[in-house]
Formats: C-alpha cells, sequence, structure tokens
C-alpha cells in the first residue's frame, strides 16, 4: 500500500525520495510538524504547489452563527472553526533570478525526511538551473517542542560549480484574507463554488490587521480575528551566515512581510539563512501585547545561539521515545509506521496544554479544528501512560469547558453537565445532533480518561480540586437523563437511558444502547466512589466540594442505585449484546453484495436507509468490551466480536485499532494483524483517502492502545494492573514503557516469556493471566508465557450464526435473528480480505459522521 | 375567544364593524378572497398598514439551493418558496389630496363583510376629513371563480357634504423587489435582521422586469422569476363611471404602475373607479405571450360589462353553497364559523385546477406555499364529496409529480415512487428528513385519497387512465421498504416498516409506525385491487398499463401478501395499540406540570427531548382509527382513544378536528364538541397565535369532516356509505349535501332521525347504524334513530390507565407502563378544560413540525 521505493522503511525516519506533486496533500500531512500548539504543513519553502499551505495553531478559531435549513429549539447555534494562520513557512531561493520550481525544475537529488530523533524536518536537494548552475538546497523545518511558541526555519544553498547570485526571499503571508498572489494555489473550497467560510458565514476578512512593521531584519504582523475577537501575532527573526557578500531588503504591508537577502554567492561557498519565528495567540490580550512576547520569545532563543534550538529538540525527542517508545522486533516497516504515528501523538498533544487534542492535531482544518472523545478515549491512554502531564492539561481542557458544558446540560433538559460533542470554545459546535449532541456518551468518555489518568497516576490532588466536578456533573447528567422502571410493586427495577446515539453513528438516537448504558454505568459509579473517597481521604476538600457543587451527598447513594440497575441489553437467544433495544429487530445490511462504488454507505445512502440497518460504520458494543472488559465473560467477547465484526464497515477510521484490541483478545490473532496494519497505514498509506486533511491521531493513539493492550495485553480495570499477551506469530518481539504511579516499567513481550523491569519508585502490583506478581522497583520481573492465548483462523462470518459452533449453551443454533433467516445472508472470504477493503473508502471532511 | 363586538354573528357574512391595527395581520388572513389560483390577503386599499401585502398564486415560486448547516446523501437539495406576486390591490383615495389614512382618520362608520353568498369582500367607510369633508368610500374586491385569472376592485367615493377634489389612485406594484415607499411596511422578515430569501438564497432580484406599458386605461407589468424561470404578468383596466368631470394620468416604471383619476367631484355625486386585473402565469411560457392572454382576457370581461364579474360570482356562489353547505340548527355562531370554513376550501381549492392546495391555500405565504398530504387527507374528502372535480384536479397534480416521486424514490433506495413530503415543484423540498423525508406515510395518504374519490364517483376511467400509477408506484414503495420476518422453519410471517415518521412528529424515524403500517396495508391492497379490477372490467387498459410500468402481475399477489401479513402493534397487557414498535417504552411526559410557557413543545425543548417521551403532537393512532376505522372494533377505539387523547398536546391545527371525530364516535361528546370548536376557530379566533401567516386550510377541510363524520357519522369505507350519528346535545339539527356516484344526498339529522333526500341518479345503498337501506332516487330516505350513540362525560386522563375501568379483559388493571407507575401519573381536569389549552400555542412558520 506504500510505494516502498519512494518511502523506504526506515525505522526512525520517514524518508521521500522522489518529489511528486500527484498526493501533495498526503505528504503535507505525513510531513508536518508541530507541537501541539503550533502546527506547519509540510508545505515546500518555495510555497507554491499546494493543497493547503497551512499554519494550524490550536483553539485559534473563528465563530459564526450556524445556520440550520430547518431550524428547532437546542440547535447547536456557535459554529466554529479554526483559522488558517498566517504562513512563515516561505522561504524562496533563486539562482540567476531563476526559482527553485519542482514543476519544471532539473533536480538531479532529492531527499525529505522527518527524523523522528531530530524533531526536524529536513529536505535535501541538488538542483542543476537552467543556466547549468549546480546548485544544493538544504533546507530543515521544526516547531520547538520546548518552546511553546517558536519554528526555526533554515536554508542552506552552496552553488558548486560557478559564481552566481543567489536571493533568499523569506515571506510571512496572511493568505486567509491577502490575494494569493505568491504561490498559485487556489484557496481551500473556493473551486467548489462555496466557500462557506467566505461567502456567508464569515466577515469579509477574518484577520483584521493590527499591526505590521521591519525593524532591521526582523519582521512582525498581527492581526485579530473579526468574531470571535481573538488575536495572533508573528515575529521573525533572520540570521543569515556566509563569507559570501550580500545585501538585505525589506517589505512590509497588512497582509505579507519580506525580508530578502541577495548574495553574491562564490563558488562553493554556502549561504544559510535561518528564519526564527514565534507564534502568539490569545483570547483577550490586545495583539499588540503579542507582538512583544514574540520579540521577547526571539530575543531569548537568539542569546542561546541561532543553532541552539536544533539541538535542544533532538534532546528532547531522546527523552520523549526514552519514555514513549513501541519496538517491534523483526518488523522495521511496522517499527517505521509506529514511531511516526508515536511522533504524531507528541506532535499533537506536547503543548496543547489546556487546549485539546484536536481531531487532526495542528496539522490540518479537517475537522474544522474541533475537539471530540477522540483525546479522552483514543489519545489519553498514551498520554497517562508515557507523559501523565498531558493527560492532565487534557483533562483540565474538560475541566475549563464545565460551565458551557452546564448551559448545554439545562438547554437539553438536564441537571448537571453535558460536554458538546464537538466544540473548540466549549460551545456545540455539532449541526447534525443525531450524530452530533444525541452522542451523550462524550460525557462518560471524559469521565473514563479522568479515572484512567488518576488510576494511572494517583494524582488525587487534581481529582479533589477540579476533577470532582466532571465526575459529579456528568453523573448527575446521566442521573436525570436516564430513568427508572418499577416491578408490578412498584419497587424500582431497572434504570434505562433513550434516545441517545452510540459511537456507532449508522444508526442513530436509539434507546438503551449499550456502549453508553455501560459507560454511564462507570460515571455513576466513579462519581459516587469519588465523592466518598473524598469525604475519606480529603475531608476540607471535600466540604469545599460540597459547596461548590450544591451537592447532596445522598446523591451519591442515587448513582449507585442507577448504576446498579442499568440496564444491560442482552439476547439470550444469539448468546449477544444487541448495539441498542431493538437492534436484533433490524434487517441486516447485504454489505457483501454493495458494491465498492457505494462505499463508504454514509457517502452513498440516506441517513434513514442507513439507519434501518444491522450495519456498523465503527465498533460500539466491541468498544465497550475492551474499554469495561471486565464487565463481561470471556465467552460474551468472542459471542459479541463474532457477531460485529462482520456488521462493521470500519468507515471511521477509530474503528480498526479497537477491533483490532477485541481481535487479538477473543483469539482472531491474523485479523488483529490486518486491523492493526490498516490503522498504522491510515496516513502513510492514506487508506481513507482523505490523509490530505490532517493526521488522524484518534487512530495514531489508537495504535498506541493496540499495541500496548492489544497485543500487549495490557488492562487497568479498578486500577488493577493486568498483562495477557498476544505477540503476533510473525514478530520476534514487542517492548514498551509505562509509567505506573510514579514508577516506570519496561515492558518486554517475546513468544516464551513477559519481562517487566521496575525502575525508581514504589513497586507494582499486577498480574499477569491471572496470577498475582510484585514487580519490585530497580528489578526485572519474568514471566514464562505458555503461547499467545487462543488462536482462531480466518475471521467471522455472518454464516456463523446459523452454525452450533459451541456446546455451551452461549449461542442457540436456530436463533439467528429472523429477518435474515431465509434472506441470503452475506459471507465474507474467510480468509482475511485484503487490505482494499477500506482502501476506497472516503471519508468527507467536516461531517460529524466522517470518521 | 372572539370579540363579538367587533365580529358579530351572523350566518352568511364575516363583519368587522371597526377598524384595527392590532391584529392586522389576521384580518388580512381571515378576509383574504381567492380562487385557488389567485389570492388576494385583506390588505385594505389604501395599501398602507399591513403584516404582508400579499398575493399569492398557486405554485408561483423561486427556488434555491437548501444549504444544510451538515450536508448527507440524500439530503433534499431544492429549496421552493411561494413568490409574493405584485400587488395590484391598492387604490387610494384623497379628498383635498388629504389621504385616508386608518391611524389618524375620523372615521364615522365602519363595517368590512366577506359574504359567502356574493364571493365579494367589500368595506364601507364614512370619512370626515379634516377640512370637514363627509365622505363615504365604498370598496368591493373579488377573485372570479369562474374567470381563474380575474380581480376585480370597484371604489365608490361620494362628497356628501361639499364639492370637492377627489383622486383615485390605483397602482399595480412590485413589492418584492422595488423600493417600497409607498405602504412604508417593512418587508417580512427584514426586522429580524436575517432574510433568507434575500441574503443568500435568492438572486438580488427575484422579479426580473421583463415588460412594463400602459395604453391608455390599460397598464402591465410582466417578469421572470430568476431562478425557477416561472413567467408572470398582470394586465389591469381601469372604468370610471361618474357624471362629475375628471382627468387620467399615468405612470410606468419596471415595478409599478399607476392610473390617477383626478375628480372634480361635487356634493352627493359619486364617481367609481373600477378596476380589472388579470394574473398570469407559467412555467415556460414567455412573459410578453402571458401579457397577451392577459389583454384577451380583459376584453372578454369587459365585453361583458365592467359590473358582470359580481353577478356571476354570486350565480357560482349560490351553485357552490347548493351543493356544498353544511347547517347547524340553533347555532349560529357556529354557522357561521362553518361556512367561513367551507368558503376557505372553495377560496383554497376550486381553481387550484391540477396545482395542489398549498397548506394556506392562495392566503398567505406560510410554509411557503408548500403543499403537504394536507391536500389529501384533509382537503380531499370535502373534494370528493361536493364538487368531485376539483378532488380529481387535485389528484392529477400527483399524478404529476410521478416522474420527481419516482427519482426520489430511487434516491431513498427503494422502488416504486415517494412522494415529496413538502413540495412546490415536486422535488422534496423538506429540510428536516426526521418529520419530512421519512414521513413515507405520504404515499399512502395518496392513495388513500385516491381510492376515496374513486369509490364516491366511480370515475374509473380517471383511476385506469392516471390513477393506477399512484397506486402501482406508491405499492411498490412499500413492498421494498418493508421486509418480511420469517417463523423458524423459514416460513414468512410478518411484515414490517422501519425507520418512518408517523403523522405525530414528536417521535420520529420509529419502526412499525401504527399509522403507517396500517395506512401502508390499504395502500398494498387498493394496488392489487386496482390491478385486478383492471384486468377485469378494462383489458385494453390493463395491457397498456402493464407495458407502461413495465408490471409483471405476480407483484399484486406480493402486494396482498404484504398487507395481510402487516405488523399491527397491540399490547395485550393494556389493550391498546402502541404508536410504534417501542412506543411504550418511553416515559410518559408530564404534561400537567409543564408550564404554559413551554407550550408548543417544539418550540421550548430539543427535539432529542421530545422524541424521548410519550407525548403526542397531533393524533397517529386516532387518525387511523378514523381513516381505517373498519379495521379496530369499537373497544379499541375507546381504549385507544383513552390512552393517546391525555398524551396529545393539539400543538398542530391538524390534530383538533381528528380527536374530535373519535371522540364522537366513542362516545366522549362534550369532548367532540370541545375539539370542533377548536378547529372551527382556529382562524378566526386566532388559537395558534398564527392566523397571521394564511389560513389553516387542512383545518378547515377537518371542520367539514368533523361535522360530516363525526358529527354526522358518516363512513365510506370499502366504498359502502354508512352513517351512525353522533348530534350535540345543543344543537337542533345538522345538514349536509353528499355526492355519491353521481346521486345528490341530502342529509338531514335530527335527535330523533336521519333523512335522506336522493336526488336524480342511481339509487344509493347505505346502512345506518348496521341496518341497509336503499336511498331511493328521488324520495327522502328517514331513518328514526335512538340516541346519538354512547355518551362519557368529562375527558380521558392519564389516571384511567392504572383503573379497571371496563371487565372485559381487554385492558387489565395492574398494567400501567412501568415508568409511571410510581411517578406521579399528570392528571387532567375531569371536566373539559378551557379553550386557553391551546390559545398559547404559536405554531412557527415554515417548519415541518410547525403545524
Amino acid at each position: 500500500m506504500i510505494d516502498r521505493d519512494r518511502f523506504p522503511v526506515d525505522p526512525w525516519r520517514l524518508v521521500e525520495t522522489e518529489f511528486s506533486l500527484d498526493d501533495v496533500g498526503v505528504t503535507e500531512t505525513i510531513f508536518a510538524v508541530g507541537n501541539g500548539y503550533l502546527g506547519l504543513r509540510g508545505n515546500h519553502p518555495e510555497g507554491r504547489h499546494a493543497l493547503e499551505h497551512g499554519t494550524f495553531i490550536n483553539g485559534f478559531h473563528e465563530v459564526f452563527p450556524i445556520r440550520h435549513a430547518e431550524q428547532a429549539f437546542g440547535f447547536a447555534e456557535t459554529g466554529q472553526t479554526i483559522v488558517n494562520a498566517p504562513d512563515a513557512k516561505v522561504m524562496r531561493v533563486y539562482v540567476d533570478d531563476e526559482p527553485l520550481a519542482f514543476d519544471v525544475a532539473d533536480v538531479r537529488e532529492y531527499e525529505r525526511v522527518l527524523d523522528f530523533r531530530t524533531g526536524v524536518l529536513t529536505r535535501h536537494v541538488r538542483w542543476m538551473t537552467p543556466s547549468g548552475k549546480d546548485v544544493v538546497i538544504d533546507f530543515d523545518r521544526m516547531v520547538s517542542f520546548e518552546e511553546k511558541h517558536l519554528a526555526v526555519m533554515r536554508v542552506t544553498v552552496t552553488v558548486l560549480n560557478a559564481d552566481a547570485p543567489v536571493t533568499v526571499n523569506c515571506q510571512l503571508i496572511n493568505r486567509q484574507d491577502g490575494e494569493d498572489v505568491y504561490g498559485g494555489t487556489p484557496k481551500p473550497h473556493a473551486a467548489a463554488g462555496f466557500d462557506p467560510r467566505k461567502t456567508e458565514k464569515f466577515h469579509e476578512r477574518v484577520l483584521q490587521p493590527q499591526e505590521y512593521w521591519q525593524d532591521g531584519l526582523r519582521s512582525a504582523l498581527a492581526y485579530r480575528v473579526a468574531e470571535s475577537g481573538m488575536t495572533l501575532a508573528l515575529v521573525a527573526d533572520h540570521v543569515i551566515e556566509t563569507e559570501n557578500e550580500y545585501s538585505a531588503r525589506t517589505l512590509v504591508e497588512p497582509d505579507i512581510a519580506k525580508n530578502v537577502f541577495r548574495v553574491q554567492a562564490k563558488a562553493g561557498v554556502p549561504v544559510t539563512v535561518t528564519k526564527l519565528v514565534s507564534y502568539h495567540t490569545s483570547r483577550g490580550v490586545p495583539a499588540r501585547e503579542l507582538v512583544d512576547r514574540g520579540r521577547r520569545t526571539l530575543d531569548r532563543v537568539l542569546g542561546e545561539g541561532v543553532h541552539t534550538p536544533f539541538e535542544r529538540q533532538a534532546a528532547w525527542c531522546e527523552a520523549f521515545w526514552q519514555r514513549s517508545d513501541v519496538q517491534i522486533g523483526g518488523r522495521d516497516d511496522l517499527q517505521q509506521a509506529t514511531r511516526w504515528c508515536l511522533f504524531q501523538l507528541a506532535q499533537a498533544a506536547a503543548r496543547a496544554d489546556s487546549l485539546g487534542v484536536s481531531a487532526k492535531g495542528v496539522s490540518g482544518s479537517g475537522y474544522s479544528g474541533h475537539y471530540f472523545w477522540d483525546t479522552e478515549i483514543y489519545v489519553l491512554p498514551f498520554l497517562a501512560y508515557t507523559t501523565p502531564q498531558w493527560a492532565r492539561n487534557a483533562l483540565r481542557m474538560r475541566y475549563l469547558m464545565l460551565p458551557a458544558a452546564r448551559r448545554r446540560a439545562a438547554m437539553l433538559n438536564e441537571a448537571g453537565a453535558l460536554f458538546p460533542w464537538r466544540t473548540i470554545n466549549g460551545e456545540e459546535a455539532s449541526a447534525y445532533y443525531a450524530a452530533g449532541t444525541a452522542q451523550y456518551h462524550i460525557n462518560a468518555d471524559v469521565s473514563f480518561a479522568l479515572a484512567k489518568y488518576v488510576r494511572a497516576t494517583d494524582d488525587t490532588e487534581f481529582l479533589y480540586r477540579e476533577g470532582v466536578d466532571i465526575a459529579v456533573e456528568t453523573a448527575r447528567l446521566w442521573a436525570t437523563l436516564g430513568f427508572w422502571r418499577f416491578t408490578e410493586n412498584g419497587d424500582p427495577e431497572t434504570f434505562h437511558i433513550h434516545g441517545v446515539t452510540g459511537p456507532d453513528e449508522y444508526t442513530t438516537v436509539v434507546n438503551d444502547n449499550l456502549f453508553t448504558n455501560v459507560m454511564a454505568r462507570f460515571n455513576l459509579r466513579f462519581a459516587a466512589r469519588t465523592v466518598r473517597e473524598m469525604a475519606a481521604d480529603a475531608p476540607d476538600e471535600y466540604v469545599a466540594m460540597l459547596d461548590r457543587l450544591s451537592l447532596d451527598p445522598a446523591e451519591a447513594d442515587a448513582w449507585d442505585a442507577a448504576a446498579e440497575a442499568m440496564h444491560i441489553p442482552y439476547s439470550e437467544a444469539l448468546g449477544i449484546h444487541p448495539q441498542d433495544a431493538v437492534f436484533l429487530e433490524r434487517e441486516v445490511w447485504d454489505l457483501e453484495n454493495t458494491p465498492r462504488s457505494q462505499r463508504p454507505l454514509l457517502l452513498n445512502f440516506h441517513p434513514l436507509v442507513i439507519y434501518r440497518y444491522q450495519v456498523l460504520k465503527q465498533a460500539d458494543v466491541v468498544l465497550a468490551l475492551f474499554l469495561q472488559g471486565n464487565h463481561f465473560t470471556p465467552i460474551e467477547k468472542l459471542n459479541d466480536f463474532e457477531y460485529y465484526d462482520p456488521l462493521t464497515t470500519g468507515d471511521s477510521t477509530l474503528s480498526a485499532v479497537v477491533q483490532a484490541i477485541l481481535a487479538a483478545e477473543v483469539g482472531y490473532q491474523e485479523l488483529a494483524e490486518h486491523y492493526f496494519e490498516q490503522s498504522i497505514f491510515v496516513d502513510l498509506g492514506d487508506l481513507h483517502h482523505n490523509a490530505s486533511d490532517g493526521v488522524h491521531v484518534a487512530s495514531a493513539g489508537g495504535v498506541w492502545t493496540a499495541l500496548v493492550s492489544g497485543f500487549g495485553g495490557m488492562r487497568d480495570h479498578y486500577g488493577e494492573l493486568s498483562f495477557d499477551p498476544r505477540l503476533p506469530a510473525g514478530w520476534d518481539s514487542l517492548a514498551y514503557t509505562l509509567h505506573w504511579r510514579g514508577t516506570q516499567l519496561k515492558v518486554s513481550l517475546t513468544a516464551d516469556e513477559l519481562s517487566i523491569a521496575a525502575g525508581e519508585g514504589e513497586d507494582v502490583e499486577l498480574s499477569v493471566r491471572g496470577t498475582a506478581y510484585t514487580a519490585v522497583a530497580g528489578q526485572t520481573l519474568t514471566v514464562p508465557l505458555d503461547g499467545q492465548g487462543p488462536v482462531i483462523a480466518g475471521r467471522p462470518t455472518l454464516g456463523m450464526l446459523a452454525e452450533s459452533r459451541r456446546d455451551d449453551g452461549s449461542r442457540l443454533s436456530a436463533s439467528v435473528p429472523t429477518s435474515t433467516a431465509t434472506t441470503a445472508i452475506p459471507t465474507i472470504d474467510d480468509g482475511l480480505s485484503p487490505v482494499e477493503t477500506v482502501a476506497d473508502v472516503r471519508a468527507p471532511d467536516d461531517h460529524d459522521s466522517g470518521r
């Protein structure tokens, strides 16, 4: 699926050996650099050919009123979209006043490398100019992980065979509003004849100039976003290093600043221009103040030396890999892709600080820069186990959103807080409630992530001061959203939650969605337990919390009662958990006879049609089997997996990682690998044809979880660490690092044994396949393994429903869904489907249902 | 609810005795005149104070792309909205160059009358001018029922006490695009800061001038609609009759034409100016050609005499009342309102010809001039039984929409045809599928109306030539939309329809909606029977039809099989029919404790909240009990009515008429009257606070049905005419006319007997309370009555669920919905709620859920 001539395998680097205009959008994404706050797409510094000249700053957004074709009470009102910030990436090189233009240039050498150890994007070009000059151009670009606001770009030009005038033209460009005469690239959406950001939603000018100036080699542009009022300043400084003679010229206008260096280059004498750029943004501070901040940033950085940021970047990366690397023995191809994914997580989360991690991180404008549950369910496990501070930062984002979430709950007629399905500023931004607001499970997802973080870190300080507010307010929502059914005697019997949408957006607004119910149950219990633990452990904080939240401790009893009585749909006849109250009443979608041209379903069928069938966009029950795995028996997991796997289209990139984890657990080991490869190459192989929109950050996070929990078999239910490994047959080993309550655990897995080397700190209690062990600090625990769990070949098929495969009574042979008994039951190849199964899938941008 | 001083009771006229600016929107509606093609709102001829200076032509519309805040496959794409046509109503009178301005004028006499027998709106004013002139102004306005394209206005001015200059300024104004300097009224929506018709949807100029000219006293304006391409021409001629001296002046511009008469009026010498206006519209003909048509219309009318249209109008009305009147003995207040409603039906349908009858007829722009199921279910019974040709015309509208309906079915992945939920041009225009496209029942509604028409008329010629296409294509949709469930042996068992919305839009996208299933069952059977009857009765048409529709006669067997096996939800425990598969699983909405300020629910709660509860916007099961009453037993009807009545908000005006009919049938006779009054005064009393948007035509049609079928007890299931009367206790008598297969039946009901006088034609077989009779042509059949059916006092309450009111086993005392057993069950006053129950209800304009 990847052209290995052009992108050769390299365990520590993503390497491109050949320039191409064919997939410029994809390479902009996979070569993007960022730090979670600031992101620069992998545009070439020439500033020409691009799908999107992208510079994205986490949370830097514009707002607009959402206009519904038909309005109704409570529909989301505030549209939000990330704004493409002014572009500082352009550093154009001219030799003899000829520009380097890839579409026509005679390029003799080309290599572009994203190096995961240095944290730098480099590009090496050797160019024979039309007048015969043999020129080497080396370009470096980084966004500092240490200095949140800093990006550094550096170009070195050497004319090898002659003296020649060399020009390096460094620019800052506001492409959002300025007339783009510099790159010749059409603005996004403009071609479609309907640019929602221009023609109706937005102020004529999104970025309103506040300041623009130059001083020596320093340039600055500053703006205010028309409607959101956010401010932005970028300040750039330039350092030229050469033994050639040169002169510098400048130009500044509201939408462009140029620093141009004209060099009389001698043959073989290099010229290096380094451009340091600081981006500062704010929701309230005037742009002028941000300019000052930018100047201070640059002063400080330059004080340490113009190239020092590159050294610090490498050191930062070394530390990152020290605590975060996952090693796959014997599979360099997977190793490379794994590290690329983990590096993306760093690029999306490292400096997100108390902003969120958006669906695309800072690598693209897909999903309008919105935060979804992706952060909590897909990214946070990696953060909590490798760099807990990042996890805490991400959770604080939700804490800061609580006021808006309380208002939203009230608007939806419930108590407590309801987090938005998609947002930047905390307000619900989903314009399609059925696959948006109806996903109440976001509340439980946030609480689940909070609990995971707290258990992995023991950070009760955060829990008791801020986290508890999240736990309580989300539980309160469940308590009023759900309702009791009573026995004929009038005793409360079961607790139900109606009218919600689960993770699988191919059915919406259902009753008793299994995922929602089990996660809400967790949420209720977690809140109740937290309240009680606070009462015992932290009486002062407890009293303050009761007051702050106007909490009656009896509420916790009600939460426990609701959790205890939570209705969990189960079909005795089939021995499986229905996805919702009437899921099994639906017809089964005939996926086998759905032509490839009609995939993904959401782009080819009206929602009313899709919703009518048993067909899944992404794992739903199966995700519950993982997240709440301690509440399901192994046979239940196997039955459920076998039922849902053939119904799951994987039209969302959030699906394959989950299917991989459960496939590994229940024994479909080959299938688990298959799903894993669909996840790990989702962007590098552009498997869903939308990598150009930005990195699939949630999928990247899921890759870590698939490795650690899927193949590594790690679970942490109730804060108890356990391992039940499933090393794929073709892998020599799997090694990863966990941080468990301050102790670093280096876990290493082979076919025969699991070893856990504990670092400094407390001893760690854990279990391996049901046997308890203690990983003593400073020692290595080695547990021999007898195989890698059950092994089932092929993949489940719908046909299995009609078979009596087991005699344990959990599945009755005749009890197939009546709707499919005599209609043709579609079957899927018994062997693994080729990866092209999803290769034709294109998820649309900007749709709740699109991932 | 009506100010009887201002609007006194008069059995044949709607009379206003006092001018008011407080409710100008309502009076514009209730004094509107129209003929189903052309409608003029009741604006005063001065052209000043108005909510909307409205002139509406059935189907004269503009299109625009619907922009969904989030797009998905198959969402409706083509927005359509009726265009306010150029205004010809203005005839301003000046005395001494002083205009008659009601807000400041010294008005000594005022009376405005809509006379149902003459078909003319008249206004009498006696005005003392500031200079002491005593002036009488009489104004007449009519839209001809005979001459489809003709409106006539006439003003007579007499200065009683002095000579004075009198000016009559007659205008044609395009208010849609022209700068409205003439009336000073803000354009609709402009105040809201967001005019969807201007700022984004529409071309800058909707009506593009094609021609404007004057010739003598004749003026013409002609336009083309920017995007739909429709054309319109209005041509006006003016006749002045006076013994005073006068001069005439003219002015014409693209958006205005004036014919001004300056009269040197002698004291006591009247001047009469008559303005004849023809409106012609087309989807294809150039505007110039329409101008010629308009001139020919005026030439012909003037050839017969300028006042002849008034005489013909009265004659037409006499014939209309002869075949359509319903007489209520002893209740002039109800009589007046009834006749107003029936007159509205004539005004909405008479010349609709093969266009539809929109939700507001031609009386306003509410619901954007769209056609809904209102025509088929609420209006068509009146048409079929009083003026069958109008019913046939309305059905032909659906026949003409079949090509678009076939495309829509294919888009929704089904065979056959799917009629749009709302449309003007045949394309689906509902932008909210859950309460729009999901109302698949529209298909059955159309077929039901077709069957009703055919059975009442025996018009098999229409059925076999065009109607059969509707029957077959709608049945085909049900056959693929629904699906079979099978027994364990694999035998087909039940047929189900999932993912649809019934008439009650307070739950949406449900499975096995009872209304939909019973109506689809009817549709399937009707199509199968029609195909078989054609094979026997009309072999030539049959062969042509098979070919035209590519029909395999075996399809009819499949339709019958599906109909036979149609799943009809029924709860043994409650002895009622659940509205859908899981309706009884929902919580019961506590209507009693829902404050008045939160009604109607749809304007105060998010759809997700409403959909989660047992609460109804409008009759759903109860409507099925009426339309398919032969499939339900009396006890089932009683049980269902008692269950659903307390859950029904009546937030839609379509609800009360249906509740009235069933209340009468099952015995809640007082309640039936209560609902009937809510229906009959919906506009005259502005009970839903939106009469200003236009006449509630469906409710008006329902009033006829409530009288004839509700109190009159007429049913026509399977084409068998039957009567089971329920004369309200306070009514002396009820009389109405039916046309049954060419024979006119004059039905008269008193407390003691039912008499049916048959006119010329065939004898009519019928039954009264189960006994068969023959109404012999030319004779009067009299059947004594023993009472008026069962009588139950008060109204049902939710509390009844917990009572064991009957011992027939149909309702078990303990089997209340478990969700409500121990929570407080809201109860409603045992007596009738006052009419204010719905008086605070305001249905929004332009929302599928709004009626």
